[in-house]
């Protein structure tokens, strides 16, 4: 699992939208992982709260890496689903996917995201999408 | 119609993330929303085509803003659902919302994503989603 | 076409629930497939209206025939969304369903349902989905 | 809570494709609901295992019946989107749903579906859904 933890931060270091967003790979383990943002002006919609988008490609992404760790390799995001719950703001707003079932090509995930202010953490979104190995079972 | 179209360009303008993706609100009608992303560097993923998260945000967002405009004012999305078709690459990317069920409160959307090269136009991603309304029938 | 139509009627046919609903394969081509179902008092929920299960059964089965039509061959629904626009009344339901992205191996396809009452004829609700070959190209 | 126990009971026998089905409502709590249904061959697709459009109507009305006992009365399933993730076979599928974020007006609830075969139970599907209250708030 050392070697996959090590490819899926390289993997998340190469992509640039990840830079511009400022998104850091917290956490990653055999079948999930765990994406962080930390808030800035430009992350806002017109009320200043995180943008929606910023949360759905949290989502998108960490639902990506659960399934690419669960799935031995890289991997993308076929398709998902979320549903928004409250409105973010905060430091932080933190998302983290686990596995639920996985195949050898496919896997799908679930996604929890919190966005976090001082003490309090408050669930913001739910997301449940599938995901799709590159090169199914590369990496061990 | 044209006052929410205003209203619609100025909500558009204040959200600092549209501003980082560096997307136009390329087009609005009485049920519809179009938004187009061009291409960066900055907004790839770690093979080069544009990021998962930057179609989805265009996908929400438009599905947002057609909400908006069937429904008479500002709205945010309460949930969608994205299915990706294809890698996105080319000049841009285009997101194009339509609502197909408008009641007081709430729109149903569809949204349809594509990236276009020279003079080819490539489906890439559709998507579905629920858009509630902040202020029901504040704009006619 | 012709001997891919004839196998999507003999797989229809095979299902036990459909018989239980009493749906029928009313229209296939080559990338869509149309189901219907009429109206029964055990068909219902609470309220009168068509039950939101016949109303996914058929979003799921339409999809999976529309599917199954692109891919040539027996297929699944691997997963789906819908969202429920009105209730469902009148003396049937018509779930359409057409491919709007066909691989080798899945398609993902979108659904409209309509309740038909009389010369009325009422979008119900609206899905989308991914369908999944169960023998690649099977039959063409 | 009692009251509004009793009142899912007589919903969930007043709806007659649940009757149609075979379901059993096997128990409700504060905002989770769980649905049973014993297997039987007119429930079957094609080769034999239980039909999605079971698995669906399942998902779909124990999310309906855990956001109803969220929000307090009776409530409709608004949209939701489901994950097949193996075929279900064995004497009886049980769906429990659970409420994840409740409003006054909606609730949104996820699903987890079980195939129970002797002393295994193989989960089949996951959902995540919106449940909107017809009357809020009418019982507590």
């Amino acid at each position: 699992m050392e070697e996959l933890a090590v490819l899926a931060g390289q993997i998340f270091r190469a992509q640039p939208f990840t830079a511009l967003v400022g998104a850091e790979l917290t956490g990653v383990g055999q079948d999930w992982a765990e994406i962080t943002v930390f808030s800035r002006k430009d992350l806002q919609q017109q009320h200043g709260f995180i943008h929606g988008g910023v949360i759905s490609y949290l989502a998108d992404n960490s639902l990506t890496f659960a399934g690419g760790m669960a799935l031995g390799g890289d991997a993308l995001t076929s398709e998902f689903k979320i549903n928004y719950l409250k409105p973010a703001k905060g430091e932080k707003v933190v998302a983290h996917s686990q596995a639920v079932s996985v195949g050898y090509r496919q896997a799908v995930c679930q996604c929890s995201v919190h966005a976090v202010a001082g003490r309090d953490s408050v669930l913001v979104a739910i997301a449940q999408g599938t995901i799709v190995a590159l090169s199914p079972g590369s990496v061990r």
